[in-house]
């Protein structure tokens, strides 16, 4: 009978939970218990063992594991080799991959073009490693993307940072003391983090224009109460994302960005490219003919930022511009973003347990493209290419 | 002519923004105008002088004064001797009394119940200081109500604190991964900041309830969308506030607090008594009864906090529930809180300016109650006998 096993994060805070780091988990107890009981009603010894403490920064406590059906809890890593399917949401360290048994499949966030040091021991260990991030953009893999779940959590939480640091109301009020306007907020990029940072603008009652070089993008922005900004450039790509520009498309698209950035009370960029750097959208020039009390929220900040002065996991002063390089975002909602997570892993787990066991079709559409190791193989063609080339 | 001067804050941030710290002005730029033009239209020196850097936290800088009509910066403190009226966001030091001239107007937030030492300097100096907080509620004086105003910006900004500290989601979410349910969030206090609380949360989709003893709150939350807690206790008392209970309605209370409280998601708590320690409202043990990963944000911590545990200025954590005891709430929007504040001054002030000159009713229904010492006495009967009981 398959046996799952739930890594406790390698980048989870230390004990005090005001630190930083990664605070979600792979699986939350009721989905713990969904999942065992999708490999077997009545198994006498318990399906998924959550490893001890796994699950305290999501406030999910060992208890609330131990008290669900199918469900254990390890105190101690020796079991791990014991596992025939290993769930985690950040990549584990590389030495984890050595405790898991040959053969067994490990599915999570696992950043598979900067963890070469992973992929190297899941391909000698023959481990099946899948990569949550590699899922398609098809319908029918809609519930099982974690990148859309994860952003839809980063998005919202982008936005609450912005309003909580600007110097101003984000909505209209109207005192006693005379009327407050409405703040002009700018959300560069306009997918899944972007729209929902828009939602939450608009719902605290801000003036919101987004600017993304997708023209596609405008019906979904303005179906929110927002307004795009024209820059007269349509960059729309494929897989939904945007392609290159030439330099006279950049220059134009800067100026009418720069202009309203001018004016703008709080920027939430949001335009993060998955494996690769952050694109650079807003210059330090920008930056400068920024209102002093404004603040950016670069969401991109942990692939580099999407403005040029935002570091990663700081706030930085420029002339009055306050500029937030948030990481670990997802991690500030840890229940939800959890719940959300584990669900994805559900959906796209569940289809492929088959009489207690988990038998992966890897000519699967969602599955096949989301394989980077098996059987000693990196069988990814980009994965295994951008390996070469850093070799 | 009248001569006006605006003090740099003493509490001000040092150079980094980032610091907390007193970052309101008594005047913005255009209320600054707009009072040098109700003193005189044609004045060929300035009438308000602002002295330099006393704008910058909130990003009104010495230049946005100076080229304002009437307005000029003053760059030491060697002119507040020349000043008639003087006007603060928080009470000066002590030391800063000496510098003004015999007779001359002291108008800010005195704090005039814990001000001791300024109390006795304005005395002594025989200036006449009118106490902010001391605006009686009437519905002449609603636009000069400082406290109102600013209490409006501190409810606000606690509840965008909540949802940005909160580990849920405050929204329903309906994602492709399954709808989160909306946050549940308690507001005690449904007093100006309560109220605006509410209605922040309100707006980000939290189901919210409120708990206040006056009964009377009810039709006001209930029209922002809120649910009044019900504790069968009514406590309405004069001028708004609420009066003292029995032990019994006390115990009565507590307990159907504490029984919301341990469902809730995020709790703001905003019953602060002007002049008086905060009440405290949620005990140690409501805390420990309270959900792992729950946020409690206490707008009353610089009175002493509404809750317990909270520490003024810190976060502390305490069974996996978070409590944030911020300080200088308002400042948090210097922008907005300084206009609001400058246009309270103005309406306060402006009625009493006749032919360039500062002509204040001490019979006036808002001057009179407002007036703490006049001609070498302390003229406010509650502020006298507080000053002889801590004698």
């Amino acid at each position: 009978m398959l046996s799952i096993r739930v890594l406790r994060e390698s980048r989870a805070p230390s004990a005090d939970a005001l630190t930083s780091g990664e605070r979600r988990v792979a699986l939350d107890p009721a989905t713990a218990g969904k999942l065992a009981m999708a490999v077997s009603k009545d198994a006498e010894s318990p399906v998924v063992t959550i490893e001890s403490g796994a699950g305290t920064h999501a406030f999910f406590n060992d208890e609330a594991y131990a008290d669900t059906r199918g469900v254990t809890v390890a105190d101690d890593d020796s079991g791990r080799g014991d596992a025939e399917l290993v769930l985690c949401v950040r990549p584990p360290e590389p030495e984890a991959i050595d405790q898991l048994a040959e053969g067994s499949v490990l599915v999570g966030l696992l950043a598979p073009f900067q963890s070469k040091a992973l992929i190297e021991r899941c391909k000698a260990r023959k481990i099946t490693a899948l990569s949550m991030e590699l899922v398609p953009r098809i319908s029918r893999a809609q519930s099982m993307d974690a990148l859309s779940s994860q952003a839809a959590a980063a998005g919202y939480h982008c936005a609450l940072t912005a309003a909580h640091e600007a110097s101003v109301f984000f909505p209209m009020l109207t005192t006693a003391a005379g009327t407050i306007r409405p703040a002009r907020v700018i959300v560069v990029g306009a997918g899944v983090a972007g729209l929902q940072a828009i939602a939450t603008a608009r719902r605290l009652g801000a003036q919101v224009w987004a600017y993304d070089i997708r023209a596609a993008a405008r019906e979904q922005v303005e179906s929110l109460g927002a307004k795009m900004i024209d820059t007269g450039v349509d960059a729309s790509g494929e897989g939904g994302y945007a392609r290159e520009l030439t330099e006279d498309e950049k220059a134009k698209q800067a100026e009418a960005l720069a202009k309203h950035l001018s004016t703008a009370h709080a920027v939430i960029t949001t335009a993060a490219i998955p494996g690769r750097r952050s694109p650079q959208i807003i210059s330090e020039d920008m930056v400068k003919r920024m209102q002093p009390g404004s603040v950016i929220v670069d969401l991109a900040a942990e692939g580099g930022g999407n403005c040029a002065l935002t570091k990663a996991g700081e706030t930085v002063m420029s002339g009055g511009v306050k500029i937030i390089g948030p990481t670990d975002i997802a991690s500030e909602l840890p229940v939800n973003a959890s719940e959300m997570y584990a669900k994805n892993l559900f959906n796209l787990l569940s289809p492929f347990i088959e009489d207690g066991e988990l038998k992966l079709d890897f000519e699967d559409a969602v599955i096949g493209p989301m394989c980077i190791t098996r059987n000693g193989d990196v069988v990814h063609d980009g994965v295994r290419k951008a390996l070469e080339e850093s070799a």
